[in-house]
């Protein structure tokens, strides 16, 4: 590993990432707790999510209001989400100032307060946010599209149900918090203008006597796959495809990245020239790489008028198809720059590298230099991607449409 | 003017601004023509995003699919929009490979193929994209929002009209293209790992004898303001807010910045405080400082529940008019931090950068410095800030909604 990045599992379990950008006078910070959508209890599904809002309604010394003042106090640009498999957290801001945030985070994950006022506050925004689905079609299908592709409980929506978060209460909030906010697992990556020392003895100041935890077992099911419509009253038909495919830890991972480079990178990928540029199918068409842990799928989407819908799924599947016969040897060379050039200009973002580090822990157990991606990306050759594509055919295909009418499925 | 920022106007009427960026590897080029919405002829908007979408369509010695095939064989991650005032195409890649980008740059703004076939396509993705608003209410609120807000043309959207695009023919296109894409009033912005003698050399070189042009004469009618319900069969209520303000040329703008970042920056913003987190009447609420060249405005956003739409809107306006009794210290400090905090943050990205120099010197005629903006903010006192505030009340207000019933407006 390069001397600008650094990897440090703690005895509790926390592992605390770190990457020196030079140049930079930012750093950014993602902490992510093993508290994800595929944790939620089967019967509260939406539960990491409340939890996620609630956790910042208080923690440690200061009331939902002194600790939103003191983290803005700070200047720190903060973002939190809910994942398949994890809750974040993540900031950004002059790096003394990330470092000063720190034990706020420690008491925002350890010792939040966990208020009934503000339980009644974060589910009622919880559910509101579900009831909009309604009016944002586009995001509907890409949640209908994970839950018929992915295996139970990994295509899980994280916004939850209606009838779930209804019956949440703060005790069952509590109870989650202690269950799966917890240092095992959890990582907390940092990137930018940093001193390995000094972030080290702060985080083991402030986590190292965090308790550890047992993992939440989990009951894997077979997804319902196949083919699903969501009749919607809308002026658009939108469209989701997915097909299983290999981990990225797999030895062709960069191999099928460059592949679909070839089919949704940039302009020139074959998608948006076949379907958008010659045809004007649809307004938006893509497909990339999605990951769980130990298993990788490609997702595909269309955006477009009811009345072209089935021309866009016909022309979508045709695509897909033709991956058999292989790419051009301009195809994969501008696929490979195009690759490269958005790893490098990640590389200059702060945000970005921590994420990726915490990204890449999760999924490698390691954390990749950006030189090492780039070297990974100029060793796969032309036969390589086209032997990969002859042996390994896209399907079988998950297809879910939202909009006014069913389609005809291949 | 710092050493590492660069201004030149050719004589052509272009002006080259530059920003050099210590420790970057990447750089970013921002084009900026002055063929925007409120220069749409006025029986046809949505020209000046058709003809955004065709010149890329073929120029120079190269077709439509060898130019998309060149510059993603050059890494360039690119984008294009039209505003109200430009047409911008952007850019961003190692440096060198942005350098190398020009020349296709030039072709497009100057030696467009416009091919019928490839207008087809533009016109048919402008329609698709127009069609496709009923699908986002939250959208389509703020668009019908700066049409009530704000004096024509500088109110029109530039997806355009369905009647107006539908009358659209190549020739007028081609009509257009000379009428608005020229040197005189262009801007061109890099910023990143750039040498600036060799940048104005490459821009001489192929931009120097582009021609100028006289501009477009704009006939400005005062907009309808007051209050407008658009009906739409939703799940949530759309609610825009808008006032007029001061230029961002005036004294006082970053007086004005920071009593908005009190508002709505950060989350310990009173707008986020009081609607959201305290009484979760929405899910998502914002207001921000919007500038045409020579005025300012205020726009401010929510959406909500139907059922607690009118709730949201009145505790808007209530926000609004507290602002005569003045900010703390204490929210005054953490503006003055936070508005710091996203400089400084921005001042990390070349992409920023470029948007940013460009669109100063638009407004203002001249670059401002990082470092001239940290410091214009630590100048403001709380005493301005407040008799700011009390001199300058909030209004008279432009409302409009988007949803199933019409509210109660004060």
């Amino acid at each position: 590993m390069g001397e600008r990045y650094f990897q440090h599992t703690f005895p509790n379990g926390l592992t605390l990432l770190g990457e020196q950008m030079p140049g930079m006078q930012s750093a950014a910070m993602t902490l992510m707790l093993p508290a994800g959508s595929s944790t939620d209890p089967v019967d509260r599904l939406g539960s990491a999510t409340v939890l996620s809002d609630l956790v910042l309604r208080g923690a440690g010394p200061r009331d939902s209001r002194q600790l939103t003042d003191y983290l803005d106090s700070l200047g720190l640009q903060r973002g939190s989400g809910v994942g398949i498999h994890h809750t974040r957290f993540s900031c950004a801001a002059l790096a003394d100032r990330v470092l000063e945030g720190m034990p706020v985070y420690a008491d925002i994950v350890r010792r939040a307060h966990l208020p009934p006022t503000g339980f009644d506050a974060a589910r009622d925004l919880a559910l509101q946010a579900l009831a909009g689905l309604d009016d944002d079609p586009r995001q509907k299908l890409l949640i209908k599209l994970r839950e018929w592709h992915f295996p139970s409980p990994f295509g899980r929506s994280s916004m939850g149900k209606k009838d779930n978060l209804e019956k949440l209460t703060v005790e069952l909030c509590k109870a989650d918090y202690g269950r799966r906010y917890h240092a095992k697992e959890s990582i907390l990556a940092i990137a930018g203008n940093i001193d390995f020392e000094r972030v080290k003895d702060e985080v083991a100041r402030n986590f190292g006597d965090w308790n550890g935890s047992s993992d939440v077992p989990l009951e894997v099911m077979p997804p319902p796959g196949n083919f699903h419509h969501e009749k919607q009253d809308s002026e658009q038909t939108h469209i989701g495809i997915a097909y299983p495919s290999i981990p990225e830890t797999h030895a062709d991972y960069y191999t099928l990245r460059l592949a679909l480079e070839v089919l949704s990178g940039g302009m020139s990928g074959r998608l948006f020239t076949e379907i958008r540029e010659k045809r004007a199918l649809v307004y938006n068409v893509w497909a990339g790489y999605s990951s769980l842990k130990g298993s990788g799928s490609i997702l595909g989407y269309a955006g477009t008028s009811n009345d072209r819908a089935q021309a866009t799924l016909d022309t979508f599947i045709a695509e897909l198809h033709r991956f058999v016969e292989g790419v051009t040897a301009d195809e994969l060379s501008r696929a490979k720059i195009g690759l490269k050039a958005s790893i490098i200009m990640s590389g200059e973002s702060t945000s970005a590298r921590a994420g990726a580090i915490a990204h890449d822990f999760f999924m490698r157990g390691r954390i990749r230099t950006v030189d090492e991606m780039k070297n990974a990306i100029d060793e796969v050759t032309l036969d390589r991607v086209n032997a990969y594509l002859k042996s390994n055919k896209p399907g079988p295909f998950t297809i879910v449409t939202v909009g006014p009418k069913e389609l005809k499925t291949p």
